[in-house]
């Protein structure tokens, strides 16, 4: 082993524009590098209460259980899936995209029969679509995803479809990874049983953390359960032993990264929720107005776009591996490429949080017109 | 919501002496503050790249699938037991202490028949408790805790252990979540199959990931599951399409923490690994002596006391919770209490990675010499 060869951290400064990780607030950067306390520290209880609180906030929810768990996003989406399933349990799964798949790989491995309900990559649910799929009934969760990164599409109507699957007797999951905090997210509004989302994506912190959220109502078929949660890490038992009283140690908590998020989640409250989705909301008509002027119109209808992430059409025979590559290597942007079916066909353009800056929609564009 | 009740982030700084986290190193935190970039970025291949060969140095072993799991040490106990444990496999833990009786809780929940082999918290085992334990045959797995965190031993003879598993044809999975770093470890030395530790005790970044190792023969009783891994997030067949070729998403690593734990190990390696467990023995042994003047001996005897962690016997009748809120609060020193049968007769006392330091030592006995 010779240590001089691994040399000083020297990473390049990237203006991140992609489906996430976002870019970080310098603020947030701060807090995430203060020295680190115990994990029972009177203190960090402190800092654990802030978190819930404005985790609330974000969620706009009363759930008592609302915390962040020890891991990124799909590790919220985990959490959900191994609480919520037991072995025999029949599951529905709305598929229009890569994360609705993930869920029905997830809720099979967990025991669960899992019926899809599926629309092509791109399109949205429709309330009468899970009346539909749930007749004959017996279902015990429906999973759904808001905001669908891999095709840049908002499910709309959520509170109506809440409304279908309670009706049947199940309970509603609702991904919000790439949409909490820069798309209007209503969790008791729309009356959401489990929500999760990722703290790198519309909230600006760093990869490490999902904010995760469920109300009493699933709190209630949680502890109805026959069987014990496969999954140790995630068992939301353990977890609320260490986030709510007796605040009993159940792992040691990525304490930094509490740090981190609570500093993000508290720019979100300075801003406000409603004028951060709003931020969010301007910024993409800045994109989706620059990207038509270039040729490349948003794939996705006005009607269920999503703010955070746009997924321009790309003409035939366009290079665009190498544009993105140039994007990174000249001008220290990422952008995303499209994956499964809309591989070469789309890119991912992420204005996320900190990166949801009208300067940034000016210079991407810009370099964009360099580059075509 | 009132953001302005939300204060900066105002925490005390402490003296970090418990079982983890330990302190981190300024040159950690700066690394841990640096902008995020991409998780599939080019620049960020180039530090997972490095992060793998630090740990092969630090665990002492050529084992291509070594990585950092993105959870806390639990996760990297939770991907030895999810991965290498099928519903019906026989699995042999050896309990003498908290985390023991973790691993046996994680196994049965996994689906396994678990047997115990079991020794009072504070003692270890001999390789002849695992011989004879193992006849019979037919385990698949046998877990082994090198450093109990709860009870300040460090399990001697493991290469003779391994070699008893190995010969009734099982494999051995080592925790090494509080002596990685500190105390001798040797991966490939004592042939241990699986092997997994936390970033925030010996190595001294923050909590959040979980370095972990897997030898060929232990990936290949993998490749012959005949069941998927029930947990989606810690799969390590989804982890080697991220960490090895071809790199594809499989969740978002937590990347800061990718930066922070490479600068740890980079310090780590500059120390020399032989050195670094040089210097923890050195100051353990300071404080063994300094604790011996002031009456509270350590617990364990010194062939099989842990260097990282020292479990001094309290006497009867000390107020020993009041006297760590002292520490806490007068010298901003944290160390814990004992738990479990050993509640109230020991503290624990962690020198670990950047908190295992002479003037550390010097700091408690005086302050002790104080309160006591």
């Amino acid at each position: 082993m010779e240590p001089s060869r691994f040399k000083d951290l020297n990473l390049p400064f990237r203006i991140l524009l992609g489906p996430g990780p976002s870019m970080v607030s310098p603020r947030v950067l701060r807090a995430l590098a203060h020295p680190p306390v115990g994990y029972l520290d009177p203190e960090i209880l402190a800092v654990m209460a802030d978190l819930k609180e404005l985790l609330r906030y974000t969620f706009k929810t009363e759930n008592e259980f609302t915390i962040p768990i020890s891991g990124t996003g799909t590790a919220g989406m985990e959490t959900a899936i191994a609480n919520f399933v037991e072995p025999g349990d029949r599951v529905l799964t709305a598929v229009n995209g890569f994360f609705g798949k993930r869920l029905a790989d997830m809720a099979s491995r967990y025991g669960a029969q899992v019926e899809r309900l599926e629309r092509p990559w791109g399109e949205i649910f429709t309330p009468e679509d899970f009346d539909a799929a749930l007749k004959g009934g017996g279902y015990r969760l429906v999973t759904l995803v808001h905001g669908e990164t891999s095709t840049g599409t908002v499910q709309t109507r959520v509170a109506e479809i809440a409304e279908v699957v309670h009706r049947h007797g199940a309970l509603l999951v609702l991904d919000t990874v790439a949409s909490l905090g820069g798309v209007p997210v209503d969790v008791d509004g729309w009356d959401v049983d489990i929500c999760y989302s990722g703290s790198q994506k519309c909230l600006s912190a760093p990869p490490g953390l999902a904010p995760f959220t469920a109300n009493a109502r699933a709190m209630e078929v949680f502890g109805q359960r026959q069987s014990r949660v496969t999954n140790w890490y995630l068992d939301i038992q353990g977890l609320s032993q260490y986030w709510l009283e007796p605040h009993k140690y159940h792992h040691t908590g990525p304490i930094n990264m509490f740090y981190a998020l609570r500093e993000a989640l508290r720019l979100g409250a300075e801003e406000g929720i409603e004028a951060r989705w709003k931020r969010h909301r301007s910024v993409a008509e800045a994109l989706w107005a620059g990207l038509e002027n270039l040729g490349l119109p948003p794939r996705v209808p006005e009607e269920y776009r999503m703010a955070s992430l746009t997924t321009p059409q790309l003409p035939d025979g366009i290079d665009e591996a190498a544009i993105r590559r140039r994007l990174l290597d000249d001008y220290n942007i990422e952008i995303a490429g499209g994956f499964g079916p809309l591989a070469g066909q789309i890119w991912r353009i992420g204005l996320m949080g900190f990166s949801a800056r009208r300067e940034n929609v000016t210079l991407l564009l810009a370099a964009l017109g360099e580059l075509l």
